[in-house]
């Protein structure tokens, strides 16, 4: 049974806004349009945000960790106890997403929504269910009652967040063997073949890959998933802790009227699940990057999703996020900052 | 006659440097590779700084303003007066870099390299040969002298931005006219027919567009450039002084080792330039972004340059560059401030 606030609707996005602000944009001091993509980001912040002033300036990132059964058939380059080893190097400033954070001012918060630590761990918050999801090629990874608690576990990381008046989320994961999981729920979810989805996750070789989308395959026919199957019952087949929570979140979020700045394929694969849960979160979306992982490109089509960014990154962590965020900052500041024709006595071309 | 100093090498990247980053990359905390562009930028910066540290703090932006004659053709949508107007502004505070730098913490320097303003206007350095370049589809837009001073405009700078001992250099431009002046110099630079070359600018229609293709495919037959034609003869025939002056910039900086940030169609433009008078400082030039006006990809084509962003910009004054700034700077504290494997205790993978 899914929780019933998943399928509470988003509120809607403020149209007045988003005239208003689009009005601001041709006013200022530059050809129309000649911002591109950052006078959209304005524009679609200040319908959302429902304000005159759209920021980007509180936003806290929001690790969830999670293992993975299915790590045990050798579909990572690095062993299982490296998630755990990650979430300390998270929440001891060594990690990409720490410097980031630092670098921007985020807060970090560290959620082990389900890895295999056996007691809490300094500097992170435990939320989970059960130590870990279950091989998927043999057993299902989680059973329904573990994805409800996950995607509260998101919810909560949000309701805990937003004492502080968040401006924007953004959301992360790690946890080795969760490119396999994202992209046997991105196959199923999508009605894809494995193979097409299936990448070389943080270091596999072609032969590791191949085996890699064998295992998905086998997995989808075993469970019986395929495209048309609910979405909770395909997390709860092939699914992964960290990334229902994501889903969770994101959907929290939305409701809370917060846009997310979405990170690269596993919390693509959250959001896609996410829009089929409550289609109503999708305007609350900004996609960050395109990622290297192969089967990137195809949920974020699915998505109709254009990134910001593509830069080859491949870490996950949130950092391909957490690199987007100044150009919405910087858009924000534009938006703001910049003078208008009249203003500044500069000649518009109607003037000329 | 060129500036002597215009054919001066500049100096090599360290490959001890790049060798030392390139390792340093390797041990952090994240699978090999996995933060793509990132790991390459900040080993180009450490090879090109000379440096174990490298560094994007301190990035003065210089912006050359310019007028051209052959807007009395009608190739802008903008009336002439507008160049003036924007220097103004920039002054001011009030345009889109002035904005940007302010969120940067640059320093932003206005450099008058050759507006028809009469008389110096406060904030903004004067520094030009003239007040103007000529119409070019009846005149050599510039005296050989004229180019020669600009080039030394550019030079000097960055002499003066060099006592703050920059990290990276922006250099940008604004002039009503200029995107023709650019179109014409690169079709001229790479033998490439104006229509391929030619786009609308800050807002022409079509017809517009047609129109100024027609007028540069005249002038360069006029002025009996081709592909082959000394890039001073090309910068004389068909040039800008803000163009110029940038060029001159370009290779200023490389020659003393910082490397420049480079902005969009009007900048590569003058860079195409630069590398054809000294090709020495192709290694110094980091590309921000690859603008929406329709001959900058055949310019980065030619540069062999792949940018950072693609976010449908066309507004010039160095925009592009800073937004592209922030990825910098994440890059050289992701390069400096992640633990390594050992640091952090966590498994790397030929330790799984």
């Amino acid at each position: 049974m899914l929780p019933a606030w998943i399928n509470e609707r988003c509120p809607s996005v403020s149209m007045s806004h988003r005239e208003a602000a689009r009005a601001r944009q041709d006013q200022l001091t530059k050809p129309a349009g000649a911002l591109g993509r950052l006078e959209a980001l304005a524009i679609d912040l200040a319908g959302l945000q429902q304000t005159d002033r759209p920021r980007a300036a509180r936003v806290p990132i929001v690790i969830f960790a999670g293992d993975h059964g299915i790590a045990a058939k050798g579909v990572s380059a690095y062993p299982q106890e490296v998630t755990i080893a990650m979430m300390a190097n998270f929440a001891a400033g060594g990690a990409a997403i720490s410097v980031l954070a630092r670098e921007l001012g985020s807060t970090l918060e560290v959620v082990d929504a389900g890895t295999l630590a056996e007691a809490p761990m300094p500097g992170i918050v435990t939320d989970k269910p059960r130590r870990g999801s279950r091989d998927f090629s043999t057993d299902v990874a989680l059973d329904a009652s573990d994805v409800a608690f996950a995607l509260d576990c998101g919810r909560r990381a949000v309701d805990r967040a937003a004492a502080s008046a968040p401006d924007i989320f953004i959301f992360g994961e790690m946890g080795i063997g969760n490119t396999t999981s994202a992209s046997a729920l991105a196959a199923a979810l999508l009605g894809t073949a494995a193979d097409a989805m299936t990448g070389r996750g943080t270091g596999l070789d072609a032969a590791g890959r191949a085996n890699k989308a064998r295992i998905i395959d086998a997995a989808l026919a075993h469970h019986r998933i395929a495209s048309g199957a609910m979405p909770e019952k395909i997390l709860s087949a092939v699914g992964g802790l960290e990334i229902a929570a994501i889903t969770g979140a994101i959907i929290a979020a939305a409701q809370r009227s917060i846009p997310v700045l979405i990170d690269g394929f596993i919390v693509s694969v959250a959001t896609l699940a996410a829009t089929r849960l409550n289609p109503s979160c999708r305007p609350y979306l900004i996609f960050a990057h395109r990622s290297a992982e192969q089967g990137h490109r195809l949920v974020l089509d699915a998505l109709d999703a254009r990134p910001l960014l593509d830069l080859d990154l491949r870490l996950g962590e949130a950092s391909g996020a957490a690199l987007a965020l100044p150009i919405l900052r910087l858009a924000c500041a534009l938006h703001q900052g910049m003078a208008t024709f009249a203003e500044a006595e500069v000649p518009d071309r109607d003037g000329g």
